[in-house]
């Protein structure tokens, strides 16, 4: 047949994932659900092509333009998710009676944004989110922290820390300024603080906004402030004098850190931090935001905040609730650059070399055993040459080889090659499956 | 605010996953992960949306027409994938270099075909398929078999068989017939048999196709041929007389058989039958369904087998390989149907009840150690009555409640409520994770 090739290639800001970067992932989001999961939040998936009326205008202007939408067969117009919040506000709304609240949900998703190309930004891409809905406990609060503690510590990650912040402390000092009014202002200048190089963009952008003197000195004082927790919260309540909002505020903030110390996790990973906003709407309490020290410059891998109403546009039952979002791709490239993932492009421990189709059964006899101790196992399908078996394994990053031909299984022995030093031992068939279990448990 | 509330649903064809579904169907993906892995089988994932001319006339005429497509905002024609076969050819013909063969993948992903709606039908549905490509050795193919009874036999099920036939063989014993130009009409025919009934509705078409009586006798004794393997062997040799192509699948069959008997697994779960035909085109060698011997009317949860020539349209390279497709829906189904699913509404084993906020840091270390045995732990987060608590955990399924107010705590003691007997024991707090941790051990 004379067929025309058709160039295989993707479309631009969609991805291959080869199995040397999909193995990362798979252990990355097989994480966030044990970790998830260890706290009582439950899975959930919602359809990745909603009704168009349910997602448009629901985000903001930019995600209403980079939406993928399109009329179905059937004359719908329709819409691919651009976020997971969105739906989960359009499920918590249809099946409230069903789910009883409070409502602890997790959901790892594809989402699609029609994203100006440009480094590092996808058009698809994984978002790990998980909610509390139906409570306005502050325990609430602090577990959020805690599950963001618990999986970046599960990723072999110490050294990061979540800075805590509560938008009525920052509503209520605003008011307190004389800036209720210019709250927008402030806090799209305040999300400008460089954490490293300090408050002068901050002071730079409210002085264009036309914000008095007295008042930049006010606001600065209160993003930079620094020290420990009681030592933030004490001056924070001096600087709010008795403004009733960030009174609030600071007693949920003093709850939580209060929650967060008792709970056993490390104080050290907890910072309250008053420069802390998280963009301008529907955050109402605590905010978060992660930040790895090693790598404060790729920004927060994990964020999220307290709302009062989460499904507004779909009930009118109020549906209060606090919950944060994991960004897996930036996520990644940490942990990529921070060299915490394994290279490797094959799942399987153990290759088995092929000498043979007559040897096949006793090959996949012997891989039954070494799999039966929780080894993942391969069986080398054609008997090629033993130097390219070798450079296939090479390759690929089995951490050993089990070498039989002939002669070797009618002596009932075979060899064990280790690849990373190259040295070889020879066992006999009956114990090579432990021998391998024993001495990769050591090495990993 | 007076909005308008929008209503809350999804599209037709598009389904919710509630945590009572989606446990299930992690459990199951996550099965099927381990068991591919375990294989040697790695990761892969491609994006959801291709290039429209990389989907339009890969599939049947009916998957061009179900596919889902638009042109988006950069104004390329694009389409949404609508199986993950056609995404591996392009997968590996545009990273062949890279990849290395033998290759052997796993992608369990999302795929979308605009069906008519009718029951048990959807437009979004997951698949989970694992091909291993580059390599004609019939290891391979009794390795595609052994991963599907590892896998079956990992969710729970013993009481199933894989049917194994080989299309040389068909096509062979075809031409013997003297019915190669009629192989379409006959394949079609033999699709039809019930394995319950019997071969008279297979006798019926074959009729009305114009084929004679000698020759359905033949395709019926073929297809009907039943015993043990070496039997129903022995007897297609007889029938195959001496075609060449038929001798060739007979061979590769045999050796099939025999790999399979060598490898450990139970030898009762695999069983040739020689009428599988597994549609027309695409296959051309070994085919694989698998039927549960007490769900038969559910139809092939995991089927497969051998193609010569995987990604013709997207390079020259010749890539023969085979693999199998587990159907999600399906086997939930069937699990469901077998009581083989927990019937949970969270991945919490223990909920700690609330007495009052000050008590909540008390709460977060108890679930803290609990949590540290491996457990699932879950604190209620606001002090509402008893019987409120008590009956969330009922709709929920925790498995105990543990029960501890102030008076209880101050006597360093906790009472735990196991759900399902309403039995109630009190225990040390420094011993209540070890307590729980043991005795739901010997429950599960």
């Amino acid at each position: 047949m004379n067929r025309k090739i058709i160039e295989p290639k993707t479309l631009p800001g969609f991805r291959d994932f080869l199995p040397e970067s999909m193995m990362p992932r798979e252990w990355l989001m097989e994480t966030a659900r044990r970790t998830f999961r260890s706290w009582g939040f439950a899975p959930i998936d919602t359809p990745t092509l909603e009704f168009l009326e349910i997602l448009t205008g629901k985000g903001s202007e930019e995600t209403d333009r980079q939406m993928y939408h399109f009329v179905d067969n059937g004359g719908r117009s329709v819409g691919m998710r651009f976020d997971l919040t969105v739906p989960l506000a359009r499920f918590v709304a249809q099946h409230y009676g069903k789910l009883g609240m409070p409502f602890r949900r997790y959901h790892i998703g594809t989402v699609w944004r029609g994203e100006r190309q440009q480094a590092g930004r996808y058009r698809e891409f994984i978002q790990a989110d998980f909610d509390t809905i139906g409570t306005t406990s502050v325990l609430s609060d602090a577990e959020t922290a805690l599950v963001i503690h618990d999986l970046i510590r599960a990723l072999g990650i110490e050294r990061f820390v979540i800075r805590i912040n509560n938008r009525k402390l920052l509503n209520g000092m605003l008011d307190q300024f004389g800036l209720r009014d210019r709250s927008a202002q402030v806090l799209r200048a305040v999300d400008k603080l460089d954490k490293a190089g300090g408050t002068a963009p901050v002071a730079d952008e409210l002085r264009a906004s036309g914000i008095a003197d007295g008042q930049i000195a006010n606001i600065l004082e209160m993003v930079a402030l620094k020290g420990t927790n009681p030592q933030v919260l004490e001056r924070l309540e001096t600087l709010s004098g008795n403004n009733e909002l960030a009174g609030q505020g600071l007693a949920e903030l003093r709850e939580l850190d209060s929650l967060v110390k008792s709970s056993g996790a490390n104080p050290a990973n907890f910072r309250i931090d008053p420069s802390i906003a998280r963009g301008l709407d529907y955050y109402t309490g605590s905010v978060f935001e992660t930040i790895l020290e090693d790598l404060p410059g790729i920004g927060s891998v994990c964020s999220g905040g307290r709302y009062d109403n989460l499904a507004g546009l779909y009930t009118k039952q109020e549906l209060p609730g606090i919950g944060a979002s994991l960004g897996l791709d930036r996520m990644l490239t940490a942990l990529e650059t921070l060299g915490l993932l394994p290279a490797s492009r094959t799942p399987a421990d153990v290759l088995i070399v092929n000498f043979g189709q007559e040897h096949s059964g006793r090959y996949l006899a012997i891989a039954g055993d070494i799999r039966s101790t929780g080894l993942h196992v391969e069986v080398y399908p054609d008997a090629r040459k033993l130097a390219a078996q070798f450079k296939y394994a090479d390759h690929r990053g089995h951490k050993a080889c089990v070498v039989a031909g002939g002669d070797e299984l009618e002596k009932g022995l075979v060899r064990i090659k280790w690849m990373e030093s190259g040295q070889q031992d020879d066992v006999p068939i009956d114990s090579v499956a432990r021998t391998l279990a024993d001495i990769l448990a050591q090495k990993s």
